[in-house]
């Protein structure tokens, strides 16, 4: 056979590494790209004199585009069999990464678990982004259940990895070079509050809204070079329980991101994603919108430039946020798609 | 509150200087973008070769990438809050500018006058583009009519600026290096006529017609980080007067000058823009024609190299425009979405 | 008239040289769009430290994205009134081609004949797309049914070319500059099959599907200029007969090109296209499908880094090509858009 149909869950061996093919340098187009898809406002990624100002080299790329180029690899091996992504955990940005810049990735299976039915296990992998100096730029461990080519295959030991239920903070801020806050513009930043404006308990609402096409996502997708079938195949999806084409996960985090810069204007870089789940699939025609809770409120050791503020974003679909819809006792409220736990880094 | 819901009627004052938020560097993914969005064909913007054959130092970004780019930045203080869109006046094109130059806006506030039923008032700004530099590339005078947040707030005293019909041609020009029109290749350039083929009173029926996609749309007006809720949020939208996304009025401005190039091959520099209007809206579906009449033809004070043609460019939707549709009477006529009236520069 | 209607039959003469207009320079914009419309993977041109380790300068520009620049400067005057796209042969790739590099396109008329009907005639050109040094960077041979303006215009002599039915194996790697072969990772590259690996008779399902939007093949085909009207005018398409746009025939081949990575995941530049068929029209939210079958593999002369497969890529819409649907007799069976001959390369 010299196509490839992915990985079923008896592929997977413990300690197993992946090198995942096509290397991506990414580029200005992929910038430009990048903003028109989501609209993105962040100034450090918007401008090179902006960034420039304040200590990068120029404007890096946005966290996210590494996160979707990373990801995107990682999918034909690790996913493509996959019924549900599960969760994401301990996701830490490492590195500035500018246009230019080729991304490459490496999977470690960590853990693997087959399910009572066995029809399906869970796969636990860790994912590391490499720059093309061979440096880690991006490192997230994500758990998928994927299904069985034939169920009668033994299951492996079970074994799940201990994850963290956060970054901790002392672990952040490695992908953000020093910079000097007395050059960082507020006004051109479109945003007067710094670090010690937020508070933990603090809720956000986004306010805005942003309606998906189908031929946006999927131009999304393939720029990440992703080759999950769900978001591309329709023929195939008319037949699928939900009749239609899903929009890619990564958009529905990406626009969340984008819509939070009104009220996060200043927090300009993600540096680690403690956890994020898709909670219901969004479809072309649905409009997104999002708020955020403050969770907590950090210093970090050694810097006074930035401080972390661990968000949660909640992305939700048709479905103002004025009153933060969230969970009704431990369900998940109606329109709720996205529950994202992650810390960013803001000036001081 | 730390989201914004943008500036009020009242929120502004006569003389106020504002400073937009997210300086923006224009790339080449950009160009490309633009290009891919609109179709645009003039060999100047299209090739660094033709560019720098008549004097460029490469190929400029088009001169209305450039507009929308700075409009964007002024859209979140400006017009979130417009009940409509009323004009532009003395906008002028004063620097080339370059993939990597990084654009940012500021606006004066030059004209207040509430409207007779005190829940709303038009607001006149200056808005100026700003390169990396500090110099002016761009300057323009719009209107909007903004709501009042307090239909009780007092009535500023009534100013409305005195505002030129056109931009008198030895204004024309500064965005425009001295070119070398030997080296004007008009086979390459797709066109024979040069500025003494056109006169006063001549129309042009541009052929062609363009349909338009919410996807292209959102695409584009996001790529220039305007964030008017109306192209974008669909679920409000349904409860709107017209039940969907509007086009933003930037395509419909670009889609016509790209049209335009049947016609008007040679005329690569839009020099000013002496007035403009959004005379009906433009859904998703619709199919944007456009015609253009010489309105005068003027040479340029110590410039050999180009001459001025003032330009009205009318777009229709589903009309095709051999017939030269405008207006009946004082009305504009059916399917009229875009009067626009301009200067470019062509070669002698 | 200064606007084009484009050439009809009547207009062209034998021998005649057009000089196409529009000069485009191809950037990392261009490649980055390239890649989000149809989701290619190769690794060359994917990643600019893959493509140097073996040899090139950097990344090239995709094959196809050259191809479809090239043809877009034709079709102003070649196929603006064209019936159908009748076939394609003799089209080489002679240069590499690289973000910075501008292309242009000039045409030879090397036969005509007039259909019997008296209504339009066959068309054959010569196109050759030029970097902008001057040097020959593709050519090949079209040949479009024109409709004739005048219906008692004079018929011309007829003149058919005589045409190659494939290119010769020693005509083919000019663009391809000499590649170390060891220094090629085989896992990066996403498939472990090398030229000896594949065999005449082959065939390969390529699995995916891939569904278009009018979106993106409106964005894609305005990317590459080309102003063919069936493909974004609905207004006019409506009361066409098929009621609706069509999506650009090389819109087909590139996502045919991109879904044949699985499979033939090494096989990373196109060096000749033997002729092309396009079947049946493409509409938006028809699903592609592909598969494969070698035709040839031959040696190249003087050449051990790479060999040559002769492909024959068979495009279907909404059919899944695990049967390997072709023709049924003689005729192209239900479900089939596109036959592609073609020339790939492939490490040995």
């Amino acid at each position: 056979m010299k196509t490839s149909s992915g990985n079923f869950f008896e592929d997977f061996k413990l300690d197993q590494k992946i090198v995942h093919a096509t290397p991506r340098t990414v580029t200005e187009g992929d910038v430009s790209l990048y903003s028109a898809l989501y609209g993105t406002r962040f100034a450090v990624q918007s401008a090179d004199s902006f960034a420039k100002a304040i200590g990068y080299a120029r404007a890096p790329i946005d966290d996210l585009l590494v996160f979707h180029t990373v990801f995107g690899k990682t999918v034909p091996d690790i996913s493509l069999n996959a019924v549900a992504n599960l969760g994401y955990a301990d996701c830490r940005f490492l590195l500035p990464v500018y246009p230019g810049d080729t991304l490459s990735a490496v999977s470690e299976v960590i853990g693997l678990r087959e399910n009572a039915n066995k029809t399906s296990g869970i796969v636990y992998v860790r994912s590391t982004g490499f720059n093309q100096h061979g440096k880690e730029a991006l490192s997230y461990v994500r758990w998928v259940m994927v299904r069985k080519r034939d169920n009668n295959a033994p299951a492996p030991e079970a074994v799940a990895p201990k994850l963290p239920v956060e970054v901790s903070p002392e672990k952040l801020g490695a992908a953000l070079p020093a910079i000097d806050v007395s050059k960082y513009d507020f006004t051109l930043a479109g945003s007067a509050h710094r670090f010690g404006d937020y508070k933990a308990g603090e809720k956000i609402d986004h306010v805005d809204g942003m309606t998906v096409e189908d031929a946006e996502q999927q131009i999304a997708t393939r720029l990440y070079q992703n080759t999950a079938k769900v978001h591309f195949n329709n023929f195939a999806q008319k037949s699928d329980r939900f009749g239609k084409r899903l929009i890619y996960g990564g958009v529905v985090i990406s626009l969340a991101r984008a819509l939070s810069f009104n009220g996060l204007g200043n927090a300009f870089h993600i540096a680690a994603i403690n956890g994020g789940r898709h909670v219901a699939p969004l479809f072309a025609g649905d409009t997104v919108f999002a708020w955020s809770e403050v969770l907590d409120a950090k210093e970090l050791p050694g810097r006074k430039d930035v401080g972390a503020l661990r968000l949660r974003t909640v992305a939700t679909k048709d479905k103002p946020c004025a009153d933060f819809p969230y969970k009704n006792d431990d369900e998940y409220a109606e329109g709720v798609i996205l529950d994202l736990d992650y810390w960013v880094l803001i000036p001081r």
